[in-house]
């Protein structure tokens, strides 16, 4: 079954006569459409594209026959509740109040607009063949992102050198990054969310290092935490816990498990060495079309995995003044458990 | 007055006792915090900003102590709504029909959520001399790469080379892309958003080029239209009407004006000049910390110009299978008119 057809089961099935896709991830999942100004209407026997006269001709290039394409007028929401009938679920997640209650005062009486999640992430979560290939083609440059980045050494550069260098490396073999480089150093790297600053990386520091790639449309996410030098005794102790957080993690990766389920291992194992209130964040999420996307490793997960998941598994622990270790894998949900697409090796590397 | 003033002056003549600021731009705008995820909730009385565990550190940095900051969870919202109190306006062209959800099962009862549209923009759109400043900081720095890439010619290279050599130099002198640059040439430049690609650009033909900075936390736009040599006689003459016609709606710019009447003046002498069609977009856009914001020069604009107003200057004429020319400028709105904080030459250059 094409995306489509796929979606439009799924519609069928919440007793919805059509849905509204206006999230532009999603619209670009469905069609193809790269512009910044698109929504789709579909049910079952009809596929609607919307755009403004700006993007007439990318349409004409990028979007299949299946799709119907009205003349385009700068503004959408008219001509789109137009085409608007019986129970039309909306992606509530994603629309506006504003732009929810312009389609109210448009569409007519027949025309229900109903909250339907997010069914098209719901599909985006189970990856096709070639997504597959395509996020493993992002995970691969970004490992000789990280490699390159290694070569070059860490200590004596400031955190700010090490993540600029590794964008424009990143740049120059054709992707973006898919999120801005973390480069956080001894202290900084117990703040899960530093920005790479001015601090200098030191000797005998640990350097937690997040990069991905964004190359054809899809990402990649990557953690490595690296010494510069020997450490001290705690500093390798955490980071052997984590170490092994994370095997156990990956190996309880599989069809049929829920997000829940996957994050309670790493976090059981941190928590029992007595690092519970350090680990703040979940195990992983999914990575797609979007970096942060489902399904989700967490406490509060309600997913389950399937075969084709693209997550994460990115259990951390935080010394709030000490330091930070996370490593970061990305692994595909296969039929008889996970393929890492992460090449790195996860033993604690040296680098000057 | 503080912005923080001001924006209560603006609550209350709404007759609102708080005001919920969930769009991060406008977070940032109010409070200084660079985080991605925060919000505030401000009455005469009482500023309160809430952010998650993850940006405790940064928003004890960035954040002044006029604001309160109750102990950050991760799900924001029941920690919001205990504190909403009376009428609450909130920002429905940003909240997202889920959230508002959210916090209306969340709230008191003697909470009114009240749609209130765009009050922190309508502040952001009369720049402080500070930002001014800023703004035309990041316009020089484009000047220069302009004309740095001037210096390296245009002919023989792809559209997508001299995009990408525009992008790694702003990144090099310490900004970033304020959107992702266009460099269009011959027929492709009269898609007015076409994407720079694989085509070369030849001898004698008119390429548009379209580039901004974000410096500092705030952006600049600029286009200049180029000739590769001698271009036919229609090309030169619909290049001296957009010349025109630009110079007719910077004399138009002053306080008072509204953004109908400045965009009416280029529109009128391109349609008098048999161009009306060719014209589809509106004159230009209001640019701050972000580069689309208001005020708006347009058909279906209600903005009033006002001083310290910071708007594009943008009329262009597109032909079908020819070519393209736009030429805009960025200016700030003075009490007597204008300034313009673009520095290139806008009579045709030839180049390279």
């Amino acid at each position: 079954m094409t995306r489509c057809e796929r979606l439009t089961k799924l519609v069928a099935e919440r007793e919805l006569d059509q849905l509204f896709v206006s999230d532009l991830v999603n619209v670009r999942y469905l069609t193809g459409f790269t512009g910044t100004n698109g929504a789709c209407l579909m049910g079952a026997d009809r596929l609607i594209f919307f755009t403004d006269f700006r993007y007439i001709e990318r349409a004409e290039q990028e979007i299949g026959p299946e799709w119907e394409r009205p003349a385009a007028e700068r503004e959408l929401v008219p001509q789109i509740a137009a085409r608007m009938t019986g129970r039309v679920g909306f992606e509530d997640a994603k629309l506006s109040v504003r732009q929810l209650a312009r389609l109210e005062a448009a569409v007519g009486e027949d025309v229900d607009l109903i909250p339907a999640g997010g069914l098209v992430e719901q599909l985006r979560a189970a990856k096709e063949p070639d997504e597959l290939e395509r996020i493993a083609a992002a995970a691969e440059l970004t490992d000789g992102v990280y490699r390159w980045a290694l070569e070059q050494g860490l200590g004596g550069r400031t955190e700010r050198d090490v993540a600029r260098a590794c964008e424009a490396r990143l740049r120059e073999l054709g992707a973006e990054p898919s999120f801005p480089p973390i480069v956080a150093t001894a202290e900084n790297g117990a703040v899960p969310h530093a920005e790479p600053g001015d601090r200098e990386i030191g000797p005998a520091e640990l350097v937690v290092f997040d990069m991905g790639a964004l190359l054809d449309g899809y990402c990649s996410d990557c953690t490595r935490t690296f010494a510069t030098g020997e450490v001290e005794e705690e500093a390798r102790q955490v980071y052997e816990l984590v170490l092994s957080a994370q095997a156990a993690a990956l190996e309880a990766i599989g069809p049929g498990r829920s997000g829940k389920e996957v994050d309670a291992v790493p976090r059981g194992m941190i928590a029992e060495a007595g690092h519970g209130e350090h680990f703040g964040h979940g195990t992983g999420h999914g990575v797609g079309l979007e970096v942060h996307e489902g399904p989700r490793l967490a406490t509060t997960s309600e997913d389950e995995l399937g075969e084709g998941n693209v997550v994460t598994v990115e259990p951390g622990v935080y010394l709030p003044g000490s330091f930070g270790v996370r490593i970061e894998d990305l692994v595909v949900v296969t039929a008889d458990g996970h393929r890492n697409l992460s090449g790195l090796p996860k033993d604690l590397q040296i680098v000057d």
